[in-house]
């Protein structure tokens, strides 16, 4: 039953790019509005464990061979999921969220990522004391800035000078 | 009587550290309950208002002769901000707001920032290829992701860590 809500949500989600109703997804779902309210308590609640059990196991972290190419494809798709209507209702969905959900989102979007830089420290690419969750999150947390609070543009030309200043502080 | 609203909503702030009612501001004030709704629609149009109002006189900018130490001090003011009642509701009425106000925001709090990396280029510190403006947004987007997203601690190590990556792009 949770994973036919769940699938529900994010279905009638994907399909308007806005927050579903609980009448609809119950609908959708074969269940029973009161249950949905019972174990999620709203559809804020509902979209955000839809959201987070769809990223733990779907979230691909780039692997390309090339630290470089992997981080900038990092910020590509992380400009993707924030243009969407999807994503930039979970950013500012996460920001209403208590802290242990948001905790909880951070890990399962980017908890990976910093196997990117372990990758290439391993292969002897770049330094052993570059410090791998401070990389990831100088990548992504631009795009946060620019969604959530400046509106500036989240374009391609933002992405290549993100990704040149960052690679420049890491193959030093 | 516009001022002596603002300054009245800001008062009433920092000394609750809560959204102020819109009846406390006018009696404080002076005025009547209509006039503020008139004005500024809600008491957080008002708030709001009468922060960008604060910021543009009052945010100073660093200028201690390093421009290491004035990024190390810029960021060290930005946790300052985001841990404080005032920073922190900020930040998320900020969010709430129409785009018009968040650039009007983003402009009053860092627009003038850049001159910290403009300066050490006229005194030929640092290269004059340096994106000065992104340099900024580096600086500061991450407070903004722990506040408002992970929740994750801003204090002096994190602050250290960050002036540390940034300023190692910046150096090279």
């Amino acid at each position: 039953v949770r994973e036919a809500v769940l699938a529900a949500a994010l279905d009638l989600l994907g399909e308007t790019g806005a927050l579903p109703k609980v009448i609809d997804v119950a609908k959708r779902a074969g269940v029973q509005k009161s249950s949905i309210y019972r174990r999620w308590g709203s559809i804020e609640g509902l979209v955000l464990d839809a959201a987070l059990n769809r990223m733990q196991h779907e979230i691909p972290i780039p692997d390309t061979g090339s630290w470089r190419e992997d981080l900038a494809e990092l910020v590509r798709e992380g400009i993707a999921f924030h243009r969407s209507p999807f994503g930039a209702m979970m950013a500012r969905l996460i920001v209403q969220a208590p802290e242990s959900l948001r905790r909880a989102y951070w890990k399962a979007r980017f908890g990976q990522s910093a196997t990117i830089i372990a990758r290439a420290q391993e292969r002897g690419e770049i330094s052993s004391a570059v410090d791998a969750p401070l990389v990831i999150e100088m990548l992504v947390a631009p795009l946060y800035l620019r969604s959530l609070v400046t509106g500036e543009p989240l374009d391609d030309d933002f992405a290549e000078r993100l990704v040149d200043l960052v690679t420049r502080a890491v193959s030093k």
